[in-house]
């Protein structure tokens, strides 16, 4: 699977900028760079390694292209591993273009999506934990988030993962002691203590887990979705927390059919706000087909805004809705998420719906009265839910409705003390590696298991090596071809 | 005029990319650059000059930012002319700010539009044609326009106005000599040679000046106006001449009313193609302004396409529009323009207007009769203009006009035997460079009346001081403030 060829590509993002950069590796990357680069000093005498030399790029006929700076770098210690060569032109599209044909005109081929991670992950310059933080750093979309990647850049992932996965060999090798001479009691480990060191293990990767949830919401923004009855101000809602008019606003119940996502910030947290068809029923199919999906989101949030007209007051609809998500957070077998940690497993029986619905009495300044929103009586909490009162249309409570927002959508990923930005070193796996983690979780789980009930050792050993071989996975040791081109081609040209 | 102080900036584009630029310019840029950075080596032993060295940027509080690669630039021998330092992130928005935030956190200020070049011109790194460049480089809409940027990139075209100068300077050193000692008759100039001698200058400014003519179309692209009667098929030339629908088709005749315009490549040459309100009287006061600005647009075009019903021929609202573009190209007064070439000039009485209009007859297919396209006659010209016969609908033809087209904007703009696309090392100044030349062509003139008017030399001398003055703004040495402003607040931020 190791790459031959010398490839090239433009490395900056496309557009109109000072400087923009040709990046070229492999074998014939510094012979390709000499053949195309025309040196501004008379006494320049050959590149030398990792410096840059000002001059010309000239195209195949030897015409001057662009006033560039060009290097090369030795390899290994380079980003692919190879021979890496740079030329640094003008940003603009045409100059680029025109000095990326020269080099393939020399002899280097288009280089594919994500082909110089790859080489560098091939060539062992970094993990594929690492390797996925390099796409994760440029897509990286606010501070937090930025934080995590540059930990998994860093290797702090795959560090950990190697710990817990030599915890297992370590297990394996006393295992196999018991295997191998099972006349020797000294020895042999008892079921209770191989029982203890998985668990010791699969809390690890627990911890892994719950971490990766409460990463996944400054990466990728946790998902809020504005619910309740139609004509409740949802859309005007929208519009208070964006800033801006996005959704249309009309008297008319039902105006919102398709759901609409916008990013936002809600006091500082990446959020995916969506903003659904109300809730009713109705004989008009398209806006069924609104409502059915607003359930699907609905199950699918970190937090569900509940927008009910504060002087309606909760309904039938809304009360459905309150059970309906309720119903969903008591069945475990959500897929796409962790196990419930034993904390919120432990929880589940009373308070989690509110953990994951906030109720916004909206239209106060009308159930005020003559008072306007000063006069209304914000109650504590609505049917076991918290429950703030804004007025979205004047932009009254919004604010205060944020805060409570970010603080429900922390505390429900992470659990108390847990509510802060991620800092520095903090450890996230990203989606795959979850899934990755799920799978090991599982394994383990069948495990011990098996040891309880008395499976013979050397059976139980076949699945200790099975954990140990998910785990690789995660770095990459082991990861399926096909695994790894999806996650280089979802890589944008030049990294 | 000289900048403080030490400046920062994102260099490269904007958005997701491999690789981000960070560059730092100024007295403090290796400080500050050495503030942020932690190398990779434990051998590092501060920076060697050029070289790039594998190491992490930190936050103030020494928090990893991204892995990154930096160099340290020592002046005077750098872009701007100053120490300068790079930082080579990961290219993500994110990451660029907060390693931006970083550096301005050590001490560096963000730097203004086009703030690098400026300091580049101030320190004599480069004149202001080169300055100008670099913008131009950045913006260059296709091959042609790159290779006239470059040219100026390397400083061609202040070469030639240089030696232009040293002509005028080398006649006022005569002319001193006629001035000081009047009574030697010796090397007294006679007014016949200091008038040849300036008219020797004068054509070389004339050439610059059609040089600009010619080059501007590759870099702006030329102009070409569809015109013609309502309903004789306009848009539907525009679509087929873009290759997609882009302008509204219908039967109704005043379809279009706003202008369209849109930039496409005739046969390889950049063009701004430019769609009108059809030919004729109406009530409809939208209509009748529409009609209005498009005949501002022929009056300015390059080529205009005077597109004709095939079956109905040219009407009295057609010729009326080829007597307007004939009258346009007679007054000589088009103050964008330069003034015609001496060739151009010859030829005005007869073909000027042939070389400006291209008769387009469409709908070749229905004036065919039974037999379609193929059994239409097209005529070799229309009034003293080539014709060429299309069916814009089934796309009939189309190919060829636009090889006809681009044929004629070259003839047009650079007489014969200048058709073809720029080359490696053409001279061709940009639009404000030509506004100097002109300016100092007048001054030129004037001189010249005025030696032959027998002005005294010492009088005259003056306007020589003028001329050289004027030609000095075009590479920087005299250019006012306010210019210099302009033309560096256009370019980008990182530049």
């Amino acid at each position: 699977m190791r790459q031959e060829g010398t490839i090239a590509a433009i490395a900056t993002p496309p557009g109109h900028g000072g400087v923009g950069i040709i990046r070229i590796s492999g074998p014939d990357s510094h012979a390709i760079l000499g053949r195309l680069f025309l040196p501004a000093s008379p006494r320049f005498a050959g590149f030398r390694p990792r410096t840059l030399h000002r001059g010309r790029a000239c195209d195949a006929t030897g015409a001057p292209l662009d006033d560039v700076l060009a290097v090369a770098m030795p390899g290994p210690r380079t980003f692919t591993g190879e021979d890496v060569a740079e030329i640094h032109c003008h940003g603009g599209p045409a100059v680029l273009a025109a000095v990326l044909d020269a080099a393939c005109a020399r002899g280097a081929q288009l280089a594919g999506r994500g082909e110089f991670t790859r080489r560098a992950f091939l060539n062992g310059r970094m993990d594929l934990t690492q390797a996925e933080a390099v796409a994760e750093m440029i897509a990286a979309p606010a501070q937090g988030g930025l934080r995590l990647a540059q930990a998994r850049l860093q290797g702090l992932l795959g560090a950990r993962v190697a710990e817990l996965r030599a915890c297992l060999l370590d297990l394996r090798a006393q295992v196999c002691v018991a295997v191998d001479f099972p006349e020797d009691e000294v020895d042999c480990l008892a079921p209770e203590a191989f029982v203890a060191e998985c668990d010791a293990v699969a809390a690890g990767v627990r911890g892994l887990l719950s971490a990766h949830q409460r990463g996944r919401c400054w990466q990728e923004g946790a998902l809020v979705v504005l619910a309740g009855h139609v004509n409740a101000g949802k859309s005007s809602l929208m519009n208070a927390l964006l800033g801006r008019r996005r959704a249309i606003v009309t008297d008319m119940p039902g105006t919102t059919r398709d759901f609409i996502e916008e990013p936002v910030q809600l006091a500082g947290l990446p959020v995916r706000l969506v903003d659904t068809a109300g809730l009713r029923d109705t004989g008009d199919i398209v806006e069924q087909e609104g409502v059915r999906i607003s359930r699907d989101l609905v199950a699918q949030a970190d937090l569900v805004l509940l927008v009910v007209d504060a002087a309606a007051g909760l309904g039938h609809a809304e009360r459905e809705l309150l059970r309906h998500v309720r119903d969903q957070h008591a069945s475990a077998a959500q897929p796409a998420r962790p196990a419930p940690s034993p904390q919120s497993a432990q929880s589940a029986q009373s308070v989690v719906p509110a953990g994951r619905v906030l109720v916004v009495l909206n239209k106060t300044d009308l159930a005020g009265g003559d008072g306007g929103a000063a006069a209304f009586q914000c109650p504590q909490e609505v049917e076991g839910c918290p429950c703030v009162g804004v007025s979205a249309l004047r932009g009254l409570g919004v604010d205060e409705l944020a805060v409570a927002a970010r603080a429900m959508v922390l505390a429900g990923l992470g659990g108390a003390g847990s509510g802060g930005e991620p800092e520095s070193g903090d450890i996230a796996p990203n989606l795959r590696q979850a899934q990755v983690l799920r799978r090991a979780l599982d394994e383990l789980d069948a495990l011990m298991a098996d040891v309880r009930a008395g499976v013979p050792y050397d059976l139980c050993s076949v699945r200790l090596d099975g954990a140990c071989a998910v785990l690789s996975e995660i770095t990459g040791e082991t990861t399926p071809a096909e695994v790894l081109e999806h996650i280089f081609s979802s890589f944008c040209i030049g990294k």
